[in-house]
């Protein structure tokens, strides 16, 4: 239930890129010239942390969807949000490898190994308020408030997870709401965000594309999060990044162990806390998980997320180029590593 | 070096409701019922963790301030601005529990240590967020980003402190510095906030009000931080609710022992990370720097700052129970447990 550790890859990146043509491509760069700025202008020290986290990189998948959602009227500020959107999601990426003791993230040596968890806590805290300086800056509290709720359900769904850690009785729903909170909300605020940031069409019908484009987002948010869980269940590790399991030796609860509960006896009944504490032990229950066929109905889950998010796009009277490439998006959630 | 461990103790603070009268009483009521409802409205999981964090209390000194300078015109936005202030300062004190493993703050149990580093990470996160919600809602972009600005500077001040940590060479200016960052910005913050949201005086004065009593805010905070250090060497333990001598315990370099290596040749070759490692020999460093007289002379640094803060408020012209109660504030943060 790690949003990024195994990686945001998303292969149709070229093909966005060509879909959104050389206005995308400059609109992320100076995004992330500012991601830079905001790292090296404050203190040698902090500097140093900040800059060595935000160079790890990833993908920028949340940028990336809130520029496409954008389109191509997308204003100036558009790059403002999508900066606050991505440090947010730096934020929580640096607490976590605080709390799991992560010494590599996307193949790099996190904040906490290097520097201690002092420092890293502290690196998470400046990252949360450089971002909502950059939404003031754009001088419209809608943008800030649409931060603050989805920082807020950021917060929830966490703390509900390591509630919820070891636990034999999470339901699909309340899984589903804690991939809601956790991970959903920033995609739907970088969407919406996107729609806020995108200079108002003389039709009027602003209101309709913030709330179905955050709709869009919520949904591909829910499925990027399902994949993720699956890939943590299925590997290849040597494309993950990471062993398989690692949710189980965590304890977090996820879709497939659920469904995979459901289905067989034993494994309802294995206490993960004593019965999964060796990598070995992980991927021997992550093949027994994968024998009931849960990874394939998790996947169909998913993919029901994403035909949501496409039928949430149906709502609005997009330019065909600016459909194409949300689409592209959240076929690509599903699609990572297939 | 930390802020409130030693309680934010505020002898005068009876004499302070009487000359605010019952206007900063319902303020300070509104503040505290609004603080509890955000501890309540998120969840029974994360309710828990956030009530018992609110509850454990405190003096509420920032948010005292915040309605002292915004003064009998205080607007009912003020309340939101106080809490805003209190959940960054709280925030920061529920992630200082998570490093330090704290398992009691003013006599409470932390979120830490009745819910584990992950759900206090979790409610740390969560009260910024709110934090910036609640400024959000008064729809004053500037306020946004003095509480922004402030959260900065308090996670580039942590993040110094824990960087200095141990280190023989912190200079007096440095440590000044840190003071200004870590504790000194949230009261700058305050009280700017609390000139923001007092109703604009007839003679159109308000710009140089906020920056007046933005340094009057950040003198006293940066004589309360010394304050705080100085109880930390002199005690006594059962006023202050630690043993004396944490900060040693911790690497902190605070000024008294800054003060007293400069005097005494055996303090300064002393090495903290080997030397003083149990709360007998810490005290016994706290009787040594006592003993250089540096506890006498960080109090009169302390004082300086203080008559700094009543100098700036004399650059303005405010009514004299209001001045009257801030300079009991600047005096109060001086005279804890003397």
């Amino acid at each position: 239930m790690s949003v990024t550790r195994s990686g945001d890859g998303l292969a149709q990146l070229e093909s966005l890129l060509a879909i959104g043509g050389p206005k995308l491509t400059r609109r992320l760069a100076q995004a992330e010239r500012r991601l830079c700025e905001i790292a090296e202008s404050h203190g040698p020290g902090l500097g140093r942390h900040a800059v060595s986290t935000l160079g790890a990189g990833g993908k920028r998948l949340r940028p990336l969807v809130l520029f496409l959602c954008a389109g191509e009227s997308a204003m100036r500020d558009a790059v403002g949000a999508a900066v606050a959107v991505e440090l947010v999601h730096m934020a929580t990426l640096v607490h976590d490898d605080v709390l799991d003791r992560a010494p590599i993230r996307r193949g790099q040596t996190t904040v906490f190994k290097a520097a201690g968890r002092g420092a890293a806590t502290s690196t998470g805290d400046y990252l949360f308020s450089r971002a909502f300086a950059e939404l003031v800056a754009t001088g419209r509290p809608e943008a800030v408030r649409t931060l603050s709720d989805a920082s807020t359900a950021l917060a929830r769904g966490e703390l509900m997870q390591r509630g919820d850690a070891w636990s034999a009785s999470v339901s699909p729903d309340r899984y589903i709401l804690r991939c809601e909170l956790k991970t959903a909300a920033l995609f739907d605020a970088a969407c919406r965000l996107g729609a806020l940031f995108s200079e108002p069409s003389s039709n009027g019908t602003m209101p309709a594309a913030v709330h179905h484009l955050g709709a869009f987002g919520a949904r591909i948010g829910v499925a990027f999060q399902i994949l993720d869980d699956v890939l943590d269940v299925s590997g290849p590790a040597e494309r993950t990044g990471k062993h398989r399991g690692t949710d189980l030796l965590d304890g977090t609860i996820t879709l497939p162990l659920i469904l995979a509960r459901e289905r067989d006896g034993d494994l309802r009944d294995l206490d993960l806390r004593t019965a999964v504490t060796t990598p070995e032990q992980a991927a021997s229950v992550c093949d027994r998980i994968a024998l009931t066929g849960a990874l394939a109905d998790s996947r169909e889950e998913a993919l029901g997320y994403v035909a949501e998010a496409k039928a949430a796009l149906g709502e609005l009277d997009l330019p065909e180029r600016q459909r194409r490439a949300l689409e592209l998006v959240a076929d690509g959630v599903v699609e990572r590593y297939a």
